[in-house]
């Protein structure tokens, strides 16, 4: 909020019923000021006079009257997703990918490009920065319009923004993450883990919208979990939960192992994709090959399962697109190994889950400041 | 409330506001009516209203005024503890403990009953009616003042207060203990695992009382987990949470068998304490045994630890007691598999823990009664 498109000072006062207004407007529904004085327990003074003021700044904006309405129909407000414009990035070990969106999280501009998973620190910095310029323009939206950034990285993540330690991207430990975006964008910047991320879309605009408690699986060329606990995101004491997967027990270390064998002896220079394509067309190595890597994935996944009892599990990450040779065998093992399976989905959305999971904490840093008072 | 000494209808505006005024006196903190009308936001006129009201049902008490003070000291009131008597039980297989408590949950009598492991459900029942009709008596309560009643068990409970499933005690699955309980005393009753509730009563009154996230290891003759997890008792979407100890992998269900080897070769006939005692007096064959128990129940304890980021696990249990033969081996596993190992305390109860975790459940219900209104 710190470039607001229309300035002045709002005394504390103001500032607090401002949020109620707004907050009351976050919903659907647009609301006549009677209504919205009704709601926040404002004085119909009050309530004008605020939105008013927010009219003003362009975080409201009216709505065409209700039609039907006997006599002069009142005026209906709502909060105006257009006022300002969200980023979330998506920086890993093949691509960055960059969302623009509305303040409710319409996307607006979606830019991916690939990044060599050899590449240093210092050129993937470089092509996150040219995927966000490119997202940016391809929006129409000045970096300053900008007024929250999420960003999502492979590797652990701790509580300023730093990455702490890339098992995948020995190279990325220690990158400043937030502190390198600061410079492209204003506004607050905060930057998460890419599993827990994908399982907050996964709540958000995903397949796990109904449920509370849920266990988010990234089966992909990493193996990696996030947690959804109340509702919540659980980061943990020191923001590193969901690393089942450290652990040898847990089998997700081996789990692609299975899948490299099939390519080795198969020679082909293809992805791991092709793996899963002979599985579906019934290759009896590549069927073992995928049974193999699903059984390792089900032990780590049911550790998961045993200890949180979810609603729901989701899996995710580049797999996921072979869900259809995948998720019966899971459902199978996990059934062997849990008092209780939960229901399997498969996540929904192509690669921009992530990227979207840093959009959702964007507009979490704009909910927070709209619930504890605007920054002048 | 069933049972509420002095009766008398409350309208529900009333009830609401004596609700108010409890929820503030439940502070150690005494009161002035001035103060209580402050805090409550109810006028003066009311505020004294509803505290001659909650007078009178016994539900407050008047302190003696603070000294010194110029002029007639105002009258300053505490929640009366006293009001009412809580129940906890736990009933496992050895043992049957009840404790009675006031609403503060100090506790006012604990009477224990050895179970034989072998017992059929009606005498381990017949036990546990035995202890709770020994305990009122000890504490000089009759049951008609319980108000409310937590219920601790070995097994799986149900959200209507059923064992499920009891691995430990197989002839123990499918009774329906909120119903037995309930003939036995007036209020409501809940019934909760015991691992859970010795986990809430190590952040109640035990030593994680600082801590958010919670791992609590319940090591004894059956290993097992309960989970804190943002301040609150996590119980999973069919209350089956912490159940790791099911995974294989986990190692918990082969760990205790280093433990009984010894004790086969050793030929004794006494507890599992023995096995300590020798690996204390260095015996290496009973420190080998240890370390081997130690090792697998810290790939559960990793797995737990790795999937939660947790601030602290707290051991539990009969074998705690040994801890100091047990903690430090313990550390150094964690520390081999977990990116960040937790503080590790040790529980300091000896064996009330899970009652009291029965006793703080019961005393969550009076609580969200007086959140919510209090029942006539």
């Amino acid at each position: 909020m710190s470039e607001e498109p229309v300035g002045g000072d709002l005394s504390r006062l103001r500032q607090l019923n401002a949020s109620a207004v707004l907050r009351e407007l976050r919903g659907d529904q647009p609301l006549t000021l009677t209504e919205l004085s009704k709601r926040t327990g404002l004085s119909r003074a009050s309530t004008e006079d605020v939105a008013r003021d927010l009219l003003g700044r362009g975080w409201l904006a009216e709505v065409a009257p209700a039609s039907g309405s006997v006599g002069r129909p009142a005026r209906r407000y709502r909060f105006n997703a257009g006022a300002g414009r969200l980023l979330g990035v998506d920086i890993g070990g093949h691509k960055a990918l960059a969302l623009v969106t509305d303040l409710d999280g319409e996307v607006l501009n979606q830019t991916r490009i690939t990044v060599d998973p050899e590449a240093g620190r210092r050129e993937r910095l470089a092509v996150m920065d040219r995927c966000v310029a490119k997202a940016l323009a391809g929006a129409g939206v000045e970096a300053g319009q900008i007024w929250s950034t999420g960003v999502a990285t492979t590797g652990l993540v701790d509580g300023s923004g730093k990455v702490m330690l890339s098992d995948s991207l020995p190279e990325w430990s220690g990158v400043d993450l937030a502190a390198h975006v600061r410079r492209l964008v204003p506004g607050p910047v905060r930057v998460e883990n890419d599993c827990k991320l994908a399982a907050l879309a996964e709540t958000w605009r995903g397949v796990a919208r109904y449920a509370k408690d849920v266990v988010f699986l990234l089966a992909g060329l990493r193996t990696g979990a996030g947690l959804i606990i109340d509702g919540k995101l659980h980061r943990g004491f020191a923001n590193w939960s969901g690393e089942i997967g450290a652990l040898p027990a847990a089998g997700w270390l081996q789990a692609p192992k299975h899948l490299e064998s099939w390519l080795e002896n198969a020679s082909t220079s293809a992805g791991f994709e092709s793996v899963f394509l002979a599985a579906r067309e019934g290759d009896r190595d590549a069927t073992r090959a995928v049974r193999g890597y699903v059984r390792d994935l089900a032990v780590g996944a049911s550790a998961l399962v045993l200890t949180l009892d979810p609603q729901l599990v989701v899996i995710g990450g580049g797999f996921s697109r072979s869900a259809d040779v995948m998720v019966e065998p899971l459902r199978r093992e996990l059934d062997r190994w849990c008092l209780r399976t939960p229901e399997i989905r498969v996540s929904a959305f192509a690669d921009e889950g992530v990227a979207l999971g840093a959009v959702r904490l964007a507009l979490d840093e704009v909910e927070a400041t709209i619930r504890t008072g605007l920054r002048p």
